[in-house]
């Protein structure tokens, strides 16, 4: 990485520019070499240049580091949906929501993509967590698109289409050429539509 | 409970009807009481007037005893996809893997709804369980569709829809009055065809 980030620190960047992005890398890089439960709060700490008290400024366990950022994307995902054109169908909120939230995705999080995945594919734990970040997301959509009016069940069904998309384009951004600076938007919105299209074809 | 239950068992019925539905009752009911973490596998199995060995016969440890039936669900999801007729689309192939799965699910599964509810509630490590356990249901359903020449991401799509509408349905089924006799096929049909409409207001 090698970078100071301005994604994901929030306040926290203020008195240690990079720390969280150093940890998380650290982190995903040991649970991938050694296996999650094999690592300590202290090899992460050690690995990224930090002491302990600084893990623990940031995360308050190894689990939660890996989904650092859960609840800011979950509220940047509600706040585009509730701040779309109030005539927006369901999905259009929905793809408001995708564009806040890839806002706040930037290279660090586009570099972390395989990293992250390989950590996952290790451990049932870490996909026991990535499952409810999905439901949590899910959820965060479901409540802004009910907000809006949009009846059940089309806002879950909306809202499950948005984390797919999220996922999907996640997935594709971050195996992509990263030499390219485009930001997680695009590839997010492609993926909408694409489910989008699906949606006519289902029978 | 007071019943022996032809669901669930399978090959383990053999040899202690019933023994199995009895520590899923049991436990639920005192990860409600006491909660999930303060619970142990010897007061389960002495709730459910078994031995701590019939215990682990049928479930590796208490967390899994939650999702009993996970591996069975999206076998019979996937079986009913497969066996669906050649014509059929994705929503109706999703439709017969649903009935497949909805014959598996009793009086006793009727029964756990509103207790599964309340344990789940009650504990983040148990949400986590259950929203892994929606995962593997999707992928589960998304390979059979694939599998019958249903491309991505319809079939990603059809399985979500396929998950909402399972649980939708077992809500619905658990709530509702449990003197008539209906199994969950219809509810679980019933969610399906309001998401399928809801699918054409998405905007």
């Amino acid at each position: 990485m090698g970078q100071e980030s301005r994604h994901y620190d929030g306040a926290m960047a203020r008195w240690e520019p990079g720390a969280r992005d150093r940890l998380v890398v650290a982190a995903v890089d040991l649970f991938t070499e050694q296996g999650y439960d094999a690592t300590t709060v202290a090899e992460i700490a050690e690995r990224a240049g930090v002491t302990k008290s600084t893990f623990f400024r940031h995360f308050p366990d190894k689990r939660e580091l890996l989904v650092a950022g859960q609840d800011m994307l979950g509220r940047l995902l509600a706040e585009g949906i509730a701040e779309a054109p109030e005539g927006a169908g369901p999905l259009a909120a929905v793809a408001a929501g995708l564009e806040r939230a890839s806002s706040a995705m930037g290279p660090a999080n586009r570099e972390l993509g395989a990293r992250l995945k390989a950590a996952i594919a290790a451990s049932e734990e870490l996909q026991e967590r990535d499952a409810l970040k999905s439901v949590s997301l899910a959820a965060a959509m479901t409540s802004a698109l009910t907000a809006r009016g949009v009846p059940d069940p089309t806002a879950h069904l909306a809202a499950e289409m948005g984390v797919l998309a999220f996922k999907r384009g996640y997935a594709v951004w971050s195996e992509g050429d990263r030499a390219e600076d485009d930001g997680l938007a695009p590839y997010a919105l492609a993926a909408l539509d694409e489910l989008r299209a699906a949606s006519a074809s289902l029978g």
